[in-house]
C-alpha cells in the first residue's frame, strides 16, 4: 500500500538521544510496512547502530530527497532542520516529536506519532504555516551570509563588554539607537522562546508580524515593538572602536562577530514552514500547559 | 473658492480649554474665507462666548453633518469623537491638534494646523487608517450595550477588592482564567496608552492585531498576548459571589459594573478611523519623541 | 502536664472553612489533654456547631486573652489576626496552618501541626520575627485612623477613573509625584504578595527595608524603590478636583476613600509579628516551592 | 594655609578626556595655593602634557599616598578607583566630578568642585558611606582572585552560547539553579546601574542589602531578590560540558571565564567607600533627574 503524495519520509533525531533508538527502529519498520521509504539523517542512522534498515542522507540533502521530515527530540533539533529546509527552498512539512517535555515546536508526543503519520499519509492532517525570517549580512556592500530562521535573529554582546549599540531602521525609517545587552528580532513562533525571557510579548502564529525586543536596554523606555510582517529591518552595529564586541546569532544555533559598517537585513522569508498539528491541541492549550497558567 | 469634497468641517475643543479660544476664532474665520462651512460642537461654541460665527451641532450629531472633524486638545477629546464617529457609522477623518504636549493621537501642532488643512482641502493629505474595536455587552442572552473604541476595552476591579477573575476565550477557544487587577484589550493605537503602563508591547498601527495585557496578574507567567485582528475575544467575569467587583471601561472614558454571567464580546470594528497625518513625522519619530529614546 | 509559658492557645479558622471542623475538634481535644486551655474565636466556635468544648473570645479580644494563636486557613485570615495583635499591642506568636496550598504566611501543613505545637510548648520552637508597618491617616491635621499591617498599605484608583496622582515623600524629602493605577508600600513579608504581581522585587524577611512599588505607572522609568526600614513615608493624593477617586487599603482587607489634603503616614511598627517556623523549611525552599523555580 | 587633615589630594581623570586639561591645570594650582599637595595619577599627568606641576603616582599606589581622590570623568573611572582603594585597604574618600551628564556616582558638577573641596578641607563636608562587595574566586579549593567592587559582580554568557546555568546559594542554603543570560549581584549603589536595565529594583544606599537579579531568566517566575547585607552568596557555574561559556565580571571593568567546579563567593566588604556629597542634592533628587521622573 503506497501513499503517492508522501513516498519518502526523512527521520532526524536529536544528537546522542539514545532513548530514541527503539522508537527509530519501530518507526522505520512502520513506514516500510506502509509502503513509504524511510530516509535517516546520517548521524541518526549511526545512533541506530546498525538496526535501522533504510537509506541515509546528510542534514543538508535530506530536505531535497524526502516529502516529510519527522524530528525526534527538542525544539533545537527542529530549528536546525527548519534552516536546512529554508535554505534548500523546499516546501516540505515537519512532524516534531518531543521526548518527555512538551516543546513549543515539538508538540507531538511519542504516543501520538502513528496517529499523526496516518493523518499525513491519508491527506487529512492539518498544518500550521509558520512565517520565517530571511536574514542577509552585508559587509562592504557585499552579501556574505544569508539564513532562514524560524525563531529569531539575535544581536548580542560578548561576555566582557558592558553593552552594545545598534542602529535600527525599519523599512528605511530610522527607529532608534539601542544601547543594551542585545536585540532580538523574533517571529511569532520565536516569541515564546528567547523573546519571552527578555520580556517580549507572546505573538499568536497567525499574526503577520515580528517583534523587536531589546535585551536589558539602558534606556528604560525602550520597549518591545511589534512591527508588520511586510517590514524590512536593518541593524547596524555601532562599534565605537571596540571591534568584535557585537555578534549576530541565528535561532540560537550559530553566529559570528560583526564589524563596523556591517548591515544585517531581516525580512519575511518567501517560504513558510509547515508543522504537522497534533490531533487536538490548540495554541492556547499549548501556552497554558507550557507556562503553567492553570496552576495555583 | 469652495472645496467640493470637504464642504463642512466640524470643530471640537477639549472641555474648558480657554487657551483654545483665540485659535477657534481664527480657525472659524480661516475656514469661512476658504469657502468651507465650520460647524462647532455645542460646548465648544459656548467656550467661544459669542465670538464663533458658525453653525453648531451636538457631539452625537456632529459626525453626521460634517466631512472632517478638527479636534483641539488632548487624546481624551479625540477618543470621545472616535466613539461618536464609530457609533454613527460615518467614515469621516479627524485632524487632531495638541496644545503643548505632543499626543499619540493629537499629533499635529497648532502651528501646523493650516498647512494640514490646506493639504486636506487640496486632496493631497495622507491618512492613517486605524483599526477600532467593536464591543458588545450581553446579559442574559441580550446585548444591552455596544461601543466602538479606538484605544482599549479594559476590565478592572474596584478600589477595595483584591483582584478579579476573568474567563477569557478567543474565537471560541478558552485561553485562561486571569486573576489580576484587570485585563486590557488594546488596539495597536491603544498599545501606547494604558497598555504600555501595564507592561504591554508597542504595536505598530499597520499590524492587524490586538493585544491582551493582564494588569498585575497573580500568575507571574501570564504575559501580554498579541492576537490576530480577525479574532473574537469573549470575556466573562467570575464574580464568585462578590457582585459589583468587576467593571468594564471603554477608552478610559466611561463604563459600568458587570454581573455574573455577563459576556463582553470584542472584535475588530467594520469601520476604521482615519487620522490626518502630520506633514513629516513618521510613527517611529513619534515614539522617539514621546518615549524620550534619544535622551541619554 | 501543664505548659506554664503557653497556658492558653487561641484558635481561628477561615470563615466558612467547613473542611477544618474535624481538625478543630481534634485540636481542642489535644490541647486540653496537654493541659493547655483552648480559646476559640467566636465565628470559629460557631463553625464547630457545638462540637468544640472550650472558651470563646471575639477577634478583637482574642490576642489579649491567649499566649499563642493557631490560624487555620489562608494568608488572608492570618493577616486579619496580625492587625488585631498589632492593634492590641500584644506580643504573641502565630502558628499559621494551610489547607491544601502552601501559603507564604501559613507555612505549616495540617500534618505538621502537632509537632509544631509540641515544639512551642517545649520551648524549642523557632520564630520568624516579621517587621510590620504602622499607618496613620490624617485629615485636616487630625489623625482619624491608625492601622498595623503585615503585608502592605496600598493606594489605588476606583474602577472608572483612569489613574490617580500621589505625592510621595520619604523622611521629609519629596520623592516624586506618581501617576499610576496606584502605589504599594510593602514590607518584606508583603513583597511576595501583591507587590510581586505589580512587578516589585522579593525582599528577604531579614532585610530592614520597605518597598515602594507603583502599579502600572504612566512614567515608564518609575520603578520599585527599596527604602530603609527607618524611613517615614508620607503619601498625599492629588485629587485635582476628582473626589473619591483615590482609596487606601490595608493588607487587602479593608480601606476607604481619601480626600484632598489627606496625608497617610507609614513607618515601621514598634512591634514585630512572631511566626512559628515550620520544622525544616527555609525561606528559599518556600520561594522555590511557591514560585515553581524547580520545574522545567 | 595648610589643611592638616587633608595634606595630599590625588587626581585622576578619565582616560583621554582632553576636555579636562584646563580644569586639571586650575585644580593643581588651586590646591597648591591652598597648601595642599596635588598628586596626579600617571596617565592623568601625561594628559596634562607638561602643564601639571605636581607629584605622580600609579593607579595602584595613589590610594596609599593621598588623603582624598578627586575623580574627573564618568562613573567608570570612579569605579576603577573604588576597586584600588578597596584593594589597598585604605579609607580615603572620593570626590566624583562629572563632565556634562550627571552621574549616579560622579554627582558633583565642575562648577561645584571648589565649594566641595573647601568643605572637605574645612572639615564641614558630608560623606555618603557606600557598602562594597568583596568577591573571592576559588578553583580546586584555592582562592585565585579577590576583588572589591562598588556596583556589581556579574555572571554572564558568551555571545554564541544560548544561556548559562548557575547554582546559587545564600549563607549555605541553596536558593535555585538560574538558567538565564546571567546573574547580577548588585550593591545598593549598583542598583541604579546594570541592575536597573535588567529589571531589578532601585535600592536606597542606606539599606543594608544586596540584590540578586537574573538577566533574561528562562523561568519566568525567577525575580530579583533583595537579601540582607550580612549574607554570603556563593555562585557555581554548571557548565554541562560547555567550557568557557560562563564569565564573571567585576563592576563591568574586567573579568574572566569560569571553569566547572569554580566557586565565586561574594559578601559585604569590610571597608565602605566614602563619597563626598554634593552641596544640596539628596538621593531622590538624583533619581528624579537621572530617571526623568519630572517630565511628562
Amino acid at each position: 500500500m503506497t501513499s503517492p503524495s508522501i513516498p519518502r519520509v526523512g527521520i532526524v533525531a536529536k544528537r546522542g538521544l539514545t532513548a530514541a533508538v527503539e522508537h527509530l527502529v519501530q518507526l522505520v519498520a512502520w513506514l516500510t510496512t506502509r509502503g513509504v521509504s524511510p530516509v535517516c539523517e546520517v548521524d541518526t542512522h549511526a545512533l541506530g547502530a546498525g538496526r535501522l534498515s533504510c537509506a541515509t542522507a546528510s542534514r543538508e540533502d535530506l530536505p531535497r530527497v524526502v516529502d516529510l521530515i519527522v524530528v525526534l527530540g527538542g525544539d533545537g533539533t527542529l530549528l536546525g532542520m527548519a534552516d536546512r529546509i529554508g535554505q534548500a527552498g523546499c516546501d516540505i512539512p515537519i512532524l516534531g516529536v518531543n521526548f518527555g517535555n512538551l516543546g513549543f515546536l515539538t508538540e507531538i508526543r511519542i504516543s501520538e506519532v502513528y496517529d499523526s503519520l496516518e493523518a499525513v499519509l491519508a491527506g487529512t492532517a492539518t498544518f500550521d504555516h509558520r512565517l520565517m525570517l530571511a536574514a542577509e549580512a552585508e559587509r562592504k556592500g557585499r552579501v556574505f551570509d544569508s539564513r532562514i530562521v524560524l525563531n529569531d535573529v539575535v544581536f548580542t554582546k560578548t561576555a566582557l563588554s558592558r553593552m552594545i549599540e545598534l542602529s535600527v531602521s525599519v523599512s528605511g525609517r530610522f527607529v532608534t539607537s539601542v544601547r543594551a545587552d542585545g536585540l532580538i528580532i523574533a517571529t511569532a513562533t520565536g516569541s515564546t522562546a528567547y523573546n519571552l525571557a527578555a520580556g517580549g510579548p507572546i505573538v499568536h502564529p497567525l499574526v503577520d508580524a515580528f517583534v523587536l525586543t531589546p535585551i536589558a536596554p539602558h534606556t528604560l523606555t525602550n520597549r518591545p515593538v511589534v512591527i508588520p510582517g511586510s517590514c524590512v529591518v536593518e541593524v547596524q552595529p555601532q562599534l565605537n572602536g571596540a571591534p568584535e564586541d557585537s555578534f549576530v546569532t541565528y535561532d540560537g544555533q550559530s553566529g559570528y562577530p560583526l564589524q563596523e559598517g556591517d548591515v544585517i537585513r531581516v525580512q519575511r522569508a518567501s517560504a513558510t514552514l509547515r508543522l504537522v498539528k497534533p490531533p487536538a491541541r490548540g495554541y492556547f492549550e499549548l501556552l497554558r500547559e507550557k507556562l503553567k497558567w492553570n496552576e495555583r
